[in-house]
């Protein structure tokens, strides 16, 4: 087994444009490593950007789903799509978010029966729809959610996160991006 | 059957923020008319910022695929994937690029058995195999694109674009988003 | 690309058999130009006098079904079986007996959720349940078409329009047939 | 369970036009008892017509395929669309036309791996790539069919009997077509 | 067509253990055949052991399920599965314990559609929800069986049995295993 | 989220048969708790005595795949399926196995593509294609894991293991069966 992080040309944190570099460098920071996702964008750095200012957007927005609910769309879908980095990476975050040890391998192992609460399951459910099949997504999957009490604001915001990590996803196909030997253990021990 | 342009709130040209009014009004401009998406993403400007910043990172590229190639794994995976929107809209714009009035169709109807020289056969292949399943994109795959020509610069292009249409059909998808009526017409007759 | 109509041999109007060549001729004469079906088909005349045979019956039928609702089933079926022979040609027909320019396109880019009224929606889900997986084909189905007041008779026009359209697509697929070029714009500007 | 032969209405030979009297009235006397397919679709008698002319051009012709390689055809073709009628009503057909009394049960049960000569198997192949998921049939089912030795007149015959079963299985699904029970000890035992 | 029973090893009644020689030998007396998945097994003795001990344990239980309807979800699940060793022996057990010539046919053929009483329609529902994309079983099922009349004790022979095949039918498939030509007749005719 | 084992009783080490509550007591002792499965199972003490017997005559038979090995059958092929229990409780086991932090989550995220040396890589596809579609299972799979040298009894262990999880996974699947927390910890970090 080889220890290549991506199929494609990969960058140091310092081979960054300035902007890049300080914007990961707070996220290697805080994690303690550079996750590989940065590693191997960065050799396209308008295309970084972009991802990094819709990852934002989105998983840093304000208002709607908590934080842990986001992640719990990341986990969800990319089980479904079996993206091994995004399950790993986001799977510790979800952890870590959700303060719960077990949830994350649980929910990417099979998120279409993993017991959760109406709200989660209404969030899953919504994300597994436009995640796969998407041809079949309409006016059911919205009556759904907002039965179990989404608001089309959080609705917006599941299926656009759905959205991103359907694109995220391929790209680490793509690339057969590998998840740093971090995420695997991380939220798994109360610290 | 209803006008309606989305599922979610739509913004006109004029609500918009002055970098993106600005933005999409040049786009608007040489079309003659706002191409729906931007109306429907408009509302959540963040995210529709990064949205076009990443579709012209990939999209306005100068190098790898022409602008034409571009186009065709735009039409090839929306049509896999069932985008109304995306078949349509792109679709004229592939007509325009490749000056091919009937390549559009025949791409987005069957994407895997449309005739294409060996080049374009070998972006559609790729483009597909990223699209669907692609929890089954390996090494094969590129191999089969590299012995066809492309380059690794070549091969990111269709996979990156691929990616990013992977979002934009299931946001289309999302919104039930409607082309607008001008997009059916456009490249079908010389000028 | 090639301008091949067929894998298989080609004859022209002329080289039918009396009744055949008479029949397409009528045909030819109203469209301006000879459908390639029927010129891929015509190396086999007892076959293709079959197939038009059932097709008349089916598609010439007075009673049940309005044409324009005809060419629905036959546009979103073929959509579905990804048949760019039947979506192109076909498209052109529900333009011109729908009296509407976009509808084929939707129809046939995304049948699932493309927007129709209650009985236009009636008519294509009972058509997709038919077409793809018809071993799932139950009483489900038809009381979900009795529901929405489609009568037995019209019932069996969508299901036996549907049968044969399996059968259509599937020897446009065999013979990898190429829509004529005049189809890709008929019935698209107001005449 | 019920005992009725179909969901729709049906006749009986004696209420059929003339000439399909005639038609039925030869196969019923030969085979003891008239099909239930005939009975279900005798209410169209323009459908039955066109459906018998269609089958016989292709069961019936001469040259090509043998008539068990043609039963061949449709056992596998029935048997991977689980269309219950046809697998029962030509199965019986298919173990007399090849002399083997368990033929029939191991290609419906399983067209994929079941043991059959070179031949076989690429006559197999060929009507089970066009049967499912036609969109994807392309040059190299052809290749591999004329590599088996197939002639160009002899995969139209399992291409055209392919796409006339897959109608047929569909007009079986939407009437629930109930074999008569003769067919299912038809060729069983020698006599 | 080779006559081979199996890809693998086979072992003749006289060359099993002792303990599994007489009661191979028992079940052989009574059919008057040694059935072939015992010859296939019997290779590994302590698998044949234990797969047999698994099967009595399941389909011998006294209380539960009445023995027909437990050949009932074996043949169901084995036709969905095409496992046609399955279907060939089990279908003829099936024909004797419900005195039924046709139900295995019928099943096998096409087992979502096949018309059954209530019960009968419940545990094969219940059956086929499980064999195939199991991970989406849930609550939902299991409240369809108990609202037909299954007990929760029912419910476990269900999904126990057909969970059990799901593993013999994979060693069929393994091991292209071929039914014993007596299978094919037995309980078709009146004795 | 509720504590529960098992949709279906649940029994105690103690209230097992002897024989059962001394088998299970060892592995119990070994593990330092009693594993889910069993507990599950033990109401029906016959069924749990065939599947300790099955599980052992392949998970713990010497000579062919190492141990590590079957174990990376059981979380390929349960990973697939999308087996929760199986996916956390044997990927403990491989952890362990194997000597490897991440190779159980890379290999049930992906088992199609996760990256593995040439006879792993075998096992794995061998296993995968038995596990799902295993109608199409056929000479060319075997075939394969020949050539990367596989012997026929190490092919025998692959398929038969894989067959014995098709079982284990819906088992799990139909009891909603919820991992011991222990599970999710064991083997990640070097004791």
């Amino acid at each position: 087994m080889s220890d290549s992080v991506s199929r494609f040309p990969v960058v140091d944190l310092e081979d960054l444009p300035d902007d890049l570099r300080e914007r990961v460098g707070v996220i290697a920071e805080k994690s303690g490593f550079v996750p590989n996702i940065f590693r191997a964008l960065g050799h396209r750095p308008a295309e970084l950007r972009a991802f990094l200012d819709y990852h934002d957007a989105l998983m840093e927005r304000s208002g709607g789903l908590t934080k842990a609910e986001r992640e719990l769309v990341v986990v969800a879908t990319s089980g479904a799509n079996h993206c091994t980095y995004c399950v790993v990476a986001h799977g510790a975050i979800l952890r870590i978010r959700a303060k719960d040890p077990e949830l994350a391998d649980r929910v990417s192992s099979n998120p279409w029966q993993v017991e959760l609460d109406e709200r989660g399951r209404a969030i899953v459910d919504l994300a597994l729809a436009l995640a796969q099949d998407s041809a079949l997504f309409g006016e059911g999957d919205l009556e759904a959610a907002r039965n179990s009490g989404l608001t089309d604001d959080e609705i917006w915001d599941v299926g656009a996160i759905t959205a991103l990590f359907a694109m995220s996803n391929r790209l680490a196909h793509l690339t057969a991006l590998r998840p740093n030997p971090e995420f695997f253990l991380l939220g798994r021990v109360p610290r």
